[in-house]
């Protein structure tokens, strides 16, 4: 099973991502992505998806027209581990892309 | 501008769709879809999200592995309106297609 990200991994592991805040109360981190309309942030979240099925690693996820709201933490583990490193890394990546 | 959804012709707009509730506060509805996993869940929010693309009607909508928990009003008319109507139909005729 994947472990907890903790003391100075954890620290390493956060300064690889952008913009992502450590949700209170929660193991989790969160970042709202926006976009230039529905179909640029429906077209992200399917990039998204298919990563996330291969990994079998899920986001929690809020969308309404080109805004989406992203947490993610590692159920399983009860907080963040590397599988929510990567996914944020791969969803920074994947939004960098579609920048207008 | 489509009109806000009210009196005997909400109720009967209400009618058609199926497990749906009205949203307290605020003039919206919201029903919770449940699929076999995260492929049924996402497939059936791609199918969605390309029949709101076309009628530019979009839903508010917050998905975690095989729940979407799915909130409907029109806003720029203020409100629950046929289109709302329109598009719960929508959800919950492609939800009944990919029963078990």
């Amino acid at each position: 099973m994947t472990t907890r990200l903790q003391g100075e991994a954890r620290a390493e592991a956060l300064a690889k991502i952008d913009g992502w805040i450590e949700v209170e109360g929660r193991d989790a981190i969160a970042k709202t992505f926006k976009f230039k309309d529905f179909n640029a942030a429906f077209g992200w979240m399917t990039r998204v998806a298919m990563v996330a099925e291969v990994a079998d690693h899920h986001p929690e996820w809020f969308n309404v027209y080109n805004r989406v709201e992203v947490t993610l933490s590692t159920h399983d583990a009860g907080g963040l581990t590397e599988k929510d490193i990567a996914l944020a890394s791969r969803m920074d990546r994947f939004a960098d892309e579609m920048a207008p």
